[in-house]
């Protein structure tokens, strides 16, 4: 099986109407990094943005200051912000976002290490997945970029078979 | 030897004064992706801009639509703008870029595979350098990123030095 960054390409490389864009936390640019091993993703990357602070959630990518303080940077609106904003700062078809606790620090009570929210924003709208992956940092991190890969290849496919 | 993002996390994340931001093209965020595998690096990371565009470099970055122009994104004036633009738009005391081909494709004759410029913006200044690094789109990538954080090694020590 090939690797979603592999199918992406598959499926994006030979047309110009369907672009990508992140906006990573927890995944701190493996998303971007996965997407550009592929030779030929430069003909639908257009780019993203690694919001590791709130100022550069909010800054770079427009997620309002009230989602930042309650219900915070990890949570189901911060993500829909940040594939939003994305999506509309880089001009892109589609929008992909993490943000997460990949550990081993930041949990609290409510919110345990592994805990991510997937943002995907595409032209008919954003949905949100939450996930709590199992395992330390690395694996963390490795889950939810390849879960946000897969989203990708998911609204992709939907996309390319509308057209 | 430990890897140069676990000596950034040795020098940088017990203060506060000093905190990095990248700007990556060739790189498509592995420079930011191995920032942040180091638990803890949210102390001194503020994040980043992967700009594979030139919408994304001069519309996130700042860098001048006649460099982009002529030399091109490819160049040491370019990579000097990205750097000093992270810097800036994310209020990081380190700004650090890459811009090259990392191929397959996209070489010229005056521009070959393996070409990459890193800008380094700090307080007092930015530098560039010019590298033309061996082997497939995986070793380009993975060899300038590698660049990328031994520089900002090599500046972090300056600035903790100094302090």
């Amino acid at each position: 099986m090939p690797s979603p960054e592999q199918r992406l390409n598959d499926l994006l490389a030979n047309q110009t109407t369907i672009s990508l864009a992140t906006a990573e936390s927890c995944t701190g640019g493996h998303v971007a990094g996965r997407i550009t091993n592929i030779a030929g993703s430069s003909a639908y990357f257009h780019g993203g943005i690694v919001s590791y602070t709130n100022e550069a959630k909010a800054g770079l990518l427009g997620v309002p200051e009230d989602i930042l303080a309650n219900p915070g940077a990890v949570s189901d609106a911060c993500a829909r912000a940040m594939a939003e904003g994305t999506r509309r700062r880089l001009n892109a078809t589609i929008g992909i976002s993490t943000t997460g606790i990949a550990g081993p620090g930041g949990a609290t009570e409510r919110k345990p290490v592994g805990l991510v929210y997937i943002g995907l924003a595409e032209p008919e709208g954003t949905q949100v997945e939450r996930h709590v992956f199992e395992g330390d940092r690395a694996a963390v991190m490795d889950a939810a970029a390849t879960r946000a890969l897969e989203l990708l290849v998911e609204a992709a496919e939907k996309l390319v078979d509308g057209h």
